[in-house]
């Protein structure tokens, strides 16, 4: 995997990190999908990269719990050979900006190659970005990106549609306190796909018409003729905010079930980033049909599209 | 280690995980005690065998904590090669059933080779044996098997006695609540050797009788003349739950101490799970005593046994 | 890095475990910081030594939470190609004592070859070196010692100025409760150093004077002309103790400020084991001041001296 892809360089050089999506060109965009999608293949039939990290370090540091995204990255790292370290830290026992800094100061000395953030505020890896000399790429920062999970959902929609200029795309729910919407967003419009939000206002975030999304506020007109419907998860806290009413009211007026479904193109993907709430956000026999559900894919995506970010940012510093 | 045993081949076709012991044949015994005594004797001499699980990935999912099971497959996992990946997960975040099968559907989408489970729910790595791809092996499921906990004291008596048939062993304590007591009732009987339960009947399941063990509700009795005396572990709740009187009572009746030791073969194994309540289930001198204690080489064979457990699944699975 | 030292294996043949520093020999100390330096080289042009320490699992036993060492412990361990196995313990399921020895037997029978440990207790890495095979690392215990912390410390001072006999170091802070002082002051007398403690008398350990120190309870008269200027980091619980008035007095008098660091030499360090109270302890232009603060280097040479430790505990057990 180490031959090619000169235009790519061209483009990163500066690039040294992923912190989000906003703004990337499509030239920088495809060619993480097409080396992803190798990974893809060698995960499929066993094959190993050890050579690709050998001797570099990997550390996930997790200021949030995530054991699904920590796991896709620990994988990722470990299957292109990289050392993998595990740092949780509780939010709890940390001082605000300061002593994020000084985890910056500790992670160059310990001299860490490639930083994989997730912090519950917005900002907190561009901020570390700025004071370490290891590739930093955000694994979800508060309300602001969640690249690497745009990315693979973009690398699942690409495999079944072959493109993804021109698809109409319908992002459902909680978009206001989703990162996944955000990158998404910025992905799927820099591609070329016509994005749609579907949600209650309550939901929605203050800036969404900068966004070029066309908003829905019900199920039917944002669902009809799409290709992908995309279904965000609703945090619990968001009912005992009062945002809404009920996990119940919510899946009457929000929730996927087959009959909302069949308002979308027959060939339409049905996607979440998981974990899944089901019965609130997604109805189960949706969530789990095989025509159109590509949920398990978006997993399997997900460490493609890890490995390909991680060996992309390393190559671009051993280069500089 | 990659030869021979083909005897053994033919039987393991229809098993493709390790959940349990109930039913095994000692054709299905016999190799694994062979495989993880040779690995014994390759852990002595600190050599390892990278190659055996070399590119596999190896998932400890914990829904309980128990560090040294977790870390017996660990070192298993990594002393043969294979990318191993800790996901611990606290029940009280899971919404049972359905989202044990979402869990399994991310495992298998992140290419999982081998998956060690446990759970505090009997069935529940059964449950995901039959979505998931990888080999299950069954860590302790609630009050049902703990197959390796089994293997591993088989092995170490075998290691002892040179063999298993015609021995009497005595299996102290809480019955009822104990996987590990199921998978030795399961493995011992089915080797021939001849099973005793000691308990007070608070502590026995109803269904003892079809076990085919002899039911003592005296240690005098049930500890007369036999080759291993082996103690399970007090869980202190069974005492808030009223089925002990008190830990002081309990030692009292059903502790081991060096006298009830005198009942048993001057020439008895003494044998313990871990991690021992020292003064309730058994005396320190007693659990100390090296002249009939093996409660530390269980810990090795331990290690041993899980070696041969993920060498002899991954195997099959190669060659499916 | 095999070759070599051969004066300090004579040394070292006494010395299975590293306790601690107290009554070490320089004889003992010089090799350690030698390989260290070497290691610390290799870490900068990312250089692993995967030879050194392979087939061989060292297990991080922590029963306090450190990320810090466990991380540094856990990269020198990968780097130098050993299996790394986490085992963190809340020490409130732990019943003293017998049950650390249980520990003990445990680690043994799993076939631990380097055990670090981190214990709230004072001498339970002693204890546990008594019942294991493996060489024995304490990363820190009660009030004790922490001997890499100081080894590292002492990498740091000589790399500045090139040897540490005749240098006048100030350890500053809550000298009574801190096994980082302990240390340092039995390395740095050791080696010729002369060492001030800077304390208000209610920070200080009463047996002070038997130490070989000079004892201030100024910070004017305590930095004076000082080589090196060591922050100890003030635990909050001293407050709530009534050892120190509040955080803001505590600073006025105690803490580090440009002020009185120029009492100090033109070219002193400023030095800090990490994580720091600033504000309390010391001040952020002080802690950030790349003419005197050496504090990031610090958290590297800490892997690097943890390399050179478990390279040679490692090679002492492969030669007896």
């Amino acid at each position: 995997m180490r031959d090619g892809t000169p235009h790519f360089f061209a483009r990163m050089q500066s690039q040294r990190h992923l912190l989000g999506l906003q703004g990337m060109h499509p030239s920088q965009i495809v060619p993480i999908l097409d080396l992803a999608e190798s990974y893809a293949l060698l995960n499929r039939s066993r094959k190993t990269q050890r050579d690709v990290l050998r001797g570099l370090t990997l550390i996930n540091l997790f200021f949030e719990d995530s054991t699904r995204t920590r796991t896709s990255f620990e994988l990722a790292g470990k299957r292109l050979g990289a050392d993998v370290i595990n740092m949780s830290v509780s939010t709890s026992s940390v001082n605000k900006g300061e002593t994020l800094l000084d985890t910056a100061a500790t992670l160059n000395a310990m001299r860490t190659d490639l930083l994989v953030v997730r912090h519950a505020q917005s900002g907190a890896p561009a901020l570390l970005s700025q004071k370490v000399d290891a590739a930093v790429i955000n694994a979800g920062d508060g309300m602001h990106e969640h690249p690497t999970q745009a990315l693979l959902d973009a690398l699942t929609i690409r495999r079944h549609f072959g493109h993804l200029d021109g698809l109409t795309v319908a992002i459902c729910g909680d978009v206001a306190h989703s990162r996944v919407a955000r990158s998404n967003i910025h992905l799927l419009t820099a591609m070329g796909a016509e994005v749609r939000v579907v949600a209650p206002p309550t939901l929605l975030p203050g800036a969404i018409n900068q966004l070029g999304v066309q908003v829905f506020h019900h199920m039917a007109g944002g669902l009809a003729d799409a290709h992908v419907v995309m279904m965000l998860r609703l945090q619990r806290e968001r009912m005992s905010a009062g945002l809404v009413p009920s996990a119940r009211e919510y899946f009457r007026f929000f929730g996927l079930d087959a009959e909302r479904l069949a308002l979308a193109r027959p060939d339409a993907l049905v996607m979440h980033p998981g974990p899944m709430n089901r019965g609130v956000e997604i109805d189960s026999p949706v969530a789990d049909d095989a025509r159109h559900s590509v949920i398990a894919e978006q997993v399997e995506m997900g460490v493609a599209v890890r490995m390909a970010v991680l060996d992309l940012l390393s190559r671009r510093r051993n280069e500089t």
